[in-house]
Protein backbone atom coordinates (compact mmCIF):
# COMPACT_ATOMS: atom_id res chain seq x y z
CA UNK A 1 0.00 0.00 0.00
CA UNK A 2 1.48 3.50 -0.87
CA UNK A 3 0.50 6.29 0.77
CA UNK A 4 -0.56 9.96 0.05
CA UNK A 5 1.93 12.21 -0.11
CA UNK A 6 2.24 14.56 2.80
CA UNK A 7 1.10 18.47 1.73
CA UNK A 8 5.10 19.22 2.73
CA UNK A 9 6.72 16.55 0.50
CA UNK A 10 4.47 17.26 -2.33
CA UNK A 11 4.92 20.41 -2.58
CA UNK A 12 8.75 19.58 -2.69
CA UNK A 13 8.23 17.28 -5.27
CA UNK A 14 6.31 19.32 -7.13
CA UNK A 15 9.00 22.52 -6.89
CA UNK A 16 11.53 20.15 -8.67
CA UNK A 17 9.13 19.04 -11.49
CA UNK A 18 9.10 21.31 -14.55
CA UNK A 19 5.64 21.79 -15.98
CA UNK A 20 3.27 19.87 -13.42
CA UNK A 21 1.12 21.70 -10.89
CA UNK A 22 -1.44 20.64 -8.71
CA UNK A 23 -4.99 19.91 -10.19
CA UNK A 24 -8.10 22.48 -8.31
CA UNK A 25 -10.16 20.70 -6.50
CA UNK A 26 -8.54 17.38 -6.63
CA UNK A 27 -5.65 15.60 -5.35
CA UNK A 28 -3.53 15.19 -8.55
CA UNK A 29 -0.93 16.67 -10.72
CA UNK A 30 -0.87 17.43 -14.07
CA UNK A 31 1.21 18.24 -16.87
CA UNK A 32 0.43 19.33 -20.65
CA UNK A 33 2.74 18.51 -23.00
CA UNK A 34 3.00 20.07 -26.48
CA UNK A 35 4.92 18.44 -29.14
CA UNK A 36 5.84 19.24 -32.64
CA UNK A 37 2.84 16.71 -34.09
CA UNK A 38 0.83 13.64 -33.53
CA UNK A 39 3.75 11.72 -34.47
CA UNK A 40 5.71 13.30 -31.82
CA UNK A 41 3.09 13.11 -29.28
CA UNK A 42 1.91 9.43 -30.13
CA UNK A 43 5.43 8.78 -30.03
CA UNK A 44 5.77 10.25 -26.45
CA UNK A 45 2.44 8.27 -24.90
CA UNK A 46 4.00 4.90 -26.31
CA UNK A 47 7.13 5.31 -24.22
CA UNK A 48 5.44 6.49 -21.50
CA UNK A 49 3.02 3.55 -21.67
CA UNK A 50 5.56 0.95 -21.44
CA UNK A 51 6.58 2.49 -18.30
CA UNK A 52 3.41 2.60 -16.97
CA UNK A 53 2.91 -0.88 -18.00
CA UNK A 54 6.12 -1.77 -16.35
CA UNK A 55 5.50 0.21 -13.10
CA UNK A 56 1.89 -1.33 -13.01
CA UNK A 57 0.80 2.70 -12.53
CA UNK A 58 -1.37 4.25 -15.27
CA UNK A 59 -1.77 7.60 -16.26
CA UNK A 60 -5.32 9.62 -17.37
CA UNK A 61 -4.72 11.31 -20.07
CA UNK A 62 -5.90 13.23 -22.81
CA UNK A 63 -4.38 13.77 -26.51
CA UNK A 64 -5.52 16.14 -28.74
CA UNK A 65 -3.13 15.78 -32.03
CA UNK A 66 -0.38 17.59 -30.66
CA UNK A 67 -0.61 17.82 -27.25
CA UNK A 68 -1.14 15.83 -24.14
CA UNK A 69 -2.96 16.37 -20.83
CA UNK A 70 -1.93 14.18 -18.18
CA UNK A 71 -3.55 13.37 -14.75
CA UNK A 72 -1.51 11.40 -12.26
CA UNK A 73 -3.23 10.24 -8.85
CA UNK A 74 -2.93 6.79 -7.35
CA UNK A 75 -6.58 5.69 -7.27
CA UNK A 76 -5.84 3.41 -3.93
CA UNK A 77 -4.15 6.01 -1.95
CA UNK A 78 -6.90 8.13 -3.29
CA UNK A 79 -4.48 11.00 -3.92
CA UNK A 80 -1.03 11.67 -4.60
CA UNK A 81 1.95 9.31 -3.82
CA UNK A 82 5.59 8.24 -4.85
CA UNK A 83 4.23 6.31 -7.65
CA UNK A 84 2.68 9.93 -9.09
CA UNK A 85 6.07 11.65 -8.94
CA UNK A 86 8.22 8.68 -10.42
CA UNK A 87 5.82 8.90 -13.49
CA UNK A 88 6.44 11.84 -13.95
CA UNK A 89 9.91 12.01 -13.85
CA UNK A 90 9.89 9.61 -16.10
CA UNK A 91 7.76 11.41 -18.55
CA UNK A 92 9.59 14.13 -18.55
CA UNK A 93 12.53 12.28 -19.22
CA UNK A 94 10.85 11.05 -21.84
CA UNK A 95 9.84 14.43 -23.00
CA UNK A 96 12.89 16.22 -22.75
CA UNK A 97 12.70 18.48 -19.98
CA UNK B 1 -11.77 20.39 -48.48
CA UNK B 2 -14.19 17.78 -46.70
CA UNK B 3 -17.58 18.90 -46.35
CA UNK B 4 -19.78 18.59 -43.44
CA UNK B 5 -22.26 16.02 -43.80
CA UNK B 6 -26.01 16.89 -43.80
CA UNK B 7 -27.80 15.99 -40.33
CA UNK B 8 -29.80 13.04 -42.33
CA UNK B 9 -26.28 11.63 -44.28
CA UNK B 10 -24.50 11.57 -40.42
CA UNK B 11 -28.22 10.23 -39.03
CA UNK B 12 -27.88 7.39 -41.02
CA UNK B 13 -23.95 6.69 -40.97
CA UNK B 14 -24.54 6.73 -36.80
CA UNK B 15 -27.27 4.51 -37.58
CA UNK B 16 -24.69 2.19 -39.03
CA UNK B 17 -21.98 2.92 -36.12
CA UNK B 18 -22.22 0.81 -33.49
CA UNK B 19 -21.35 2.30 -30.43
CA UNK B 20 -21.29 5.99 -31.61
CA UNK B 21 -23.32 9.03 -30.96
CA UNK B 22 -23.32 12.74 -30.97
CA UNK B 23 -22.11 14.85 -29.10
CA UNK B 24 -23.96 17.29 -26.87
CA UNK B 25 -23.80 20.88 -27.87
CA UNK B 26 -21.07 20.36 -30.34
CA UNK B 27 -21.04 18.82 -34.44
CA UNK B 28 -18.55 16.06 -33.49
CA UNK B 29 -19.27 12.08 -32.62
CA UNK B 30 -18.48 10.27 -29.44
CA UNK B 31 -17.82 6.50 -28.42
CA UNK B 32 -16.32 5.24 -25.33
CA UNK B 33 -14.57 1.89 -25.46
CA UNK B 34 -14.00 -0.78 -22.57
CA UNK B 35 -11.22 -3.10 -23.15
CA UNK B 36 -10.27 -5.66 -20.32
CA UNK B 37 -6.91 -3.71 -19.16
CA UNK B 38 -4.57 -0.90 -19.97
CA UNK B 39 -2.69 -3.17 -22.37
CA UNK B 40 -4.85 -3.89 -24.66
CA UNK B 41 -6.78 -0.05 -24.25
CA UNK B 42 -3.23 0.73 -25.22
CA UNK B 43 -3.00 -1.85 -27.83
CA UNK B 44 -6.16 -0.63 -29.83
CA UNK B 45 -4.87 3.32 -29.41
CA UNK B 46 -1.87 2.43 -30.71
CA UNK B 47 -3.49 0.67 -34.11
CA UNK B 48 -6.19 3.55 -34.18
CA UNK B 49 -2.96 5.94 -34.32
CA UNK B 50 -1.32 4.68 -37.04
CA UNK B 51 -4.64 4.69 -39.53
CA UNK B 52 -5.03 8.33 -37.86
CA UNK B 53 -1.63 9.09 -39.23
CA UNK B 54 -1.52 7.37 -42.26
CA UNK B 55 -5.09 9.09 -43.43
CA UNK B 56 -3.94 12.58 -41.57
CA UNK B 57 -6.87 12.77 -39.59
CA UNK B 58 -6.63 12.54 -35.94
CA UNK B 59 -9.05 11.54 -32.54
CA UNK B 60 -9.31 13.85 -29.61
CA UNK B 61 -9.02 10.63 -27.26
CA UNK B 62 -9.04 9.98 -23.52
CA UNK B 63 -7.80 7.06 -21.82
CA UNK B 64 -8.19 6.25 -18.01
CA UNK B 65 -6.43 2.44 -17.46
CA UNK B 66 -9.01 0.20 -19.84
CA UNK B 67 -11.04 2.93 -21.32
CA UNK B 68 -10.63 4.83 -24.17
CA UNK B 69 -13.25 7.89 -24.97
CA UNK B 70 -12.83 8.39 -28.17
CA UNK B 71 -14.00 11.90 -30.11
CA UNK B 72 -14.28 12.77 -33.75
CA UNK B 73 -14.76 15.80 -35.33
CA UNK B 74 -12.84 17.64 -38.64
CA UNK B 75 -11.27 20.77 -37.43
CA UNK B 76 -11.29 22.41 -41.62
CA UNK B 77 -15.17 21.93 -42.05
CA UNK B 78 -15.98 22.28 -38.29
CA UNK B 79 -18.20 19.25 -38.06
CA UNK B 80 -18.96 15.98 -38.77
CA UNK B 81 -17.58 14.62 -41.71
CA UNK B 82 -16.91 11.43 -44.10
CA UNK B 83 -13.34 11.56 -42.57
CA UNK B 84 -14.65 10.91 -39.23
CA UNK B 85 -17.15 8.35 -40.18
CA UNK B 86 -14.32 6.16 -42.09
CA UNK B 87 -11.94 6.76 -38.55
CA UNK B 88 -14.72 5.51 -36.52
CA UNK B 89 -15.22 2.45 -38.67
CA UNK B 90 -11.85 1.88 -38.58
CA UNK B 91 -11.81 1.90 -34.77
CA UNK B 92 -14.76 -0.14 -34.36
CA UNK B 93 -12.95 -2.81 -36.74
CA UNK B 94 -9.90 -2.63 -34.59
CA UNK B 95 -12.16 -3.15 -31.36
CA UNK B 96 -13.21 -5.75 -32.74
CA UNK B 97 -17.17 -4.52 -33.13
Amino acid sequence: MVERLPAEARRTALAKLKGWSEVSGRDAITRTFTFRDFNEAFGFMTRAALVAEKSDHHPEWRNVYKTVEVVLATHDADGVTARDIALAEAMNKIAGG
